[in-house]
């Protein structure tokens, strides 16, 4: 696979399907079994009841990959029964597409949402295209799609003419709803606090949070887990030139040293660009930067010709 | 070049010129004209009037580059006019040999002694084999060997048995004498502290460094350095799995703060292996641990078959 090439495409659908071992290893199958797609990464979570999947390939593998995806989806989950800390509005809830290397993003716009209406028509299911796909101004971001959740949408979608999908019909089966969008890549990335108390989370989640008036291109929620006397921190970064992972990470540290409250082992959900993890390097070791080019397995690969 | 070879060699030559730009050039394209061979980094320090060179290729033209790049140091440097802050002995003062990959330790032993005979008898250079490539039990250690340095062991080389070397004539000339050897992969750090005292630098050093009871597998020296209030703490490390890259930042952090002495950047030496910087990157953000198959670019390589 060559990651300099110009349809290199990355998918990280985010499935509400986190408990069912053997139901996560056929949803990830079904992509994976596309020729010239590899699945990197699965992570799933218990407490939320969510798989994320990564999968890299060029266009066309990648089309019918997700295509699949969603209907493995779509057959294994009802989302009547589902329950999770995470917000979720379907069995495959979240699809997208983003740029690797030299791709265009107007690539994975075409593919967002030729796959979304693709999944609308044939599986029957509600689809809203977001991000950079979006076909209305007050969809580009996904809360604002996902507001109401499964319950919220299944009473509102036939009535509520805002609520109208953007591809398939205006009513709400077992699977739910999709949004499929476009965006640059994007870290997910998980804090815990030893505490049991989830406003800690949610207070320390509000003073990160660009929405609030924290950090630039940093989403973040406060959830309770499973794991006693352990509370999460849930964040998006999604533009991480202006607001690097570790900084992030640094403030919420502080934020919990504030409080008396200590940190427990973080959680890294789906992948790390490359250059996200050397920022991280530099700053523990006081370099600036570490370039690619002075890790040595690095520096050897880009002398290659 | 391919990594996994099993004669990938690196050679990290130590050579005591960091002043004259022409010469650090023409001393590393000396090694970098021998086909086969990659010069990867060149980093040259002006108070320790030193210059570290990385190249890497397989076992025959790593053994030419290693004897042009002695015969260039040798025609360009007079150790006799030589001064700078970090011990040296000669022109090209150390030769390691490194094994990457599935490379055996064995093969860089037999390199250091056959080069190191080839400078011996056609340079007229003193050689003393260290390391795994050592002859004697008390010349594994390259602080023992240089002992005095370049004056001292001028003075006492042809009288002095235990100064005999073991390729090569008693006698030292302009280009003094040069250590080979085989070692494992190591990496040179420095740390720099904000204050014109190099007694806390040296403090520091010893409270840190193996010999004196610290860290295992740390080597470290308080230096002064050219630059105004600013003093260095020179380390090697010499086995990243016993004593990591990042515990010895923050050891070394965790001592300057405790004197209340601020820290500016941190300065690497040659190359990192990628598992340091990754296991940095873990410390950093509270991963346990960060995985090369978690970063994109890593994950996508490793998948390619």
């Amino acid at each position: 696979m060559d990651a300099g090439a110009s349809d290199l495409i990355e998918c990280v659908p985010n499935v509400s399907e986190g408990r069912r071992p053997e139901v996560i290893a056929a949803i990830g199958a079904a992509a994976a079994g596309v020729e010239g797609v590899r699945l990197l990464d699965v992570h799933s979570d218990h407490d939320h009841h969510r798989s994320v999947y990564t999968f890299v390939g060029s266009r066309e593998p990648v089309a019918e990959a997700a295509y699949r995806l969603a209907e493995a989806a779509a057959t294994h989950i009802d989302m009547a029964a589902h329950t999770g800390v995470h917000p979720r509005m379907g069995a495959l809830d979240v699809l997208p597409f983003i740029p690797l290397g030299a791709t265009p993003m107007d690539l994975c716009i075409e593919l967002a949402r030729r796959v979304g209406r693709r999944i609308g028509e044939d599986l029957g299911i509600p689809v809203y295209f977001y991000g950079e796909a979006a076909l209305r101004s007050e969809r580009r971001l996904l809360a604002d799609i996902r507001r109401g959740e499964y319950e919220g949408l299944r009473a509102k979608i036939g009535t509520d003419a805002s609520r109208a999908p953007d591809a398939g019909p205006a009513r709400i089966g077992r699977a739910g709803a999709t949004a499929a969008g476009a965006r640059r890549p994007l870290v997910a990335f998980n804090m815990h606090l030893r505490t049991p108390n989830v406003g800690i989370a949610r207070a320390i989640a509000t003073s990160v949070r660009a929405s609030s008036g924290g950090l630039p291109a940093v989403q973040a929620l406060g959830l309770p887990t499973s794991r006693p006397n352990i509370v999460q921190v849930s964040m998006n970064l999604t533009d991480l030139d202006t607001t690097p992972l570790h900084v992030v990470v640094a403030a919420v540290r502080a934020e919990a040293e504030r409080r008396g409250i200590g940190l427990a082992e973080s959680e890294l959900v789906g992948l790390l660009p490359l250059s996200a993890a050397l920022d991280a390097s530099a700053a523990m070791l006081g370099l600036h930067p570490l370039q690619a080019r002075q890790v040595i397995e690095l520096a050897l690969e880009s002398e290659v010709t």
